[in-house]
């Protein structure tokens, strides 16, 4: 017997859901990135501050090196059947020891770990959001981008 | 309090633990390929046949383009706290309607759905893993490894 999925939700709970996703006292993110060696994905914590993906990782990994040197990033959060899924831009790196407050202080509030802990080589990686698309089921593929060129659609 | 992390787990442990996620009824993974305009990520839904990854998508798809430009992918099951990490390689590509039975078969009763219905552009994209890796947590980077150039370590 087919199950009946649930009704697609209307683009404004999508977008309350996806708000949720990125707020979360701990949001992680799937996170793609290109580099001239082929594609590379990796789970990183981000936090969401001023309307901004902020992650953090050592500069010399495979997803600072990516997102470097494209300049472009796809971040997949919830699971494979309750996607959220972002394209977005890199827009300033920063030292853990050289970040402004807003981004580290608002790092270690925003994620359950504190890179300035680490040190060393670690950058806070703050990315732009361009695209954003959220679905479920198949029935909610149509009306699935709620955000484009970084605007969020009505 | 810090919660203590589970001790971390045998290789024999974590090699049944990957088989178990890829034998499952129904097994996604997080998908990313490399194209010229970037990084590329999807969920999609796999068989595991013959040692094989077995994923279906359309064949104009932006994954079975950068698929077949650089030959290569990275897919994760699981969540972002029990990671599965494959690096495999394209070794074939069959159009739906034109597949030997042990895949389209064995794609159509190892899932929950069968592209055979659908038909058109549709492909099958024969990956074999070359790198394996498992982790939970922290304690769980060290001996990650599973498995290397295609061989299962230990």
């Amino acid at each position: 017997m087919a199950v009946t999925p649930p009704e697609p939700r209307p683009a404004a709970v999508r977008k309350a859901d996806v708000l949720a996703k990125l707020t979360a006292p701990v949001a992680d993110a799937w996170v793609a990135t290109a580099t001239p060696d082929g594609p590379y994905l990796v789970p990183l914590t981000l936090a969401w501050l001023r309307d901004h993906i902020v992650l953090a990782t050592d500069g010399a990994s495979r997803t600072a090196a990516g997102l470097t040197a494209t300049g472009t990033v796809r971040l997949a959060l919830g699971t494979t059947r309750d996607v959220v899924m972002i394209d977005a831009r890199l827009v300033e790196t920063f030292p853990v020891r050289d970040a402004p407050p807003w981004v580290a202080d608002g790092y270690a509030d925003g994620t359950d770990w504190d890179p300035r802990k680490i040190g060393g080589s670690y950058v806070y990686l703050v990315l732009r959001p361009e695209r954003i698309q959220a679905w479920r089921e198949e029935n909610e593929i149509k009306g699935r981008t709620l955000m484009r060129d970084g605007v969020w659609l009505g």
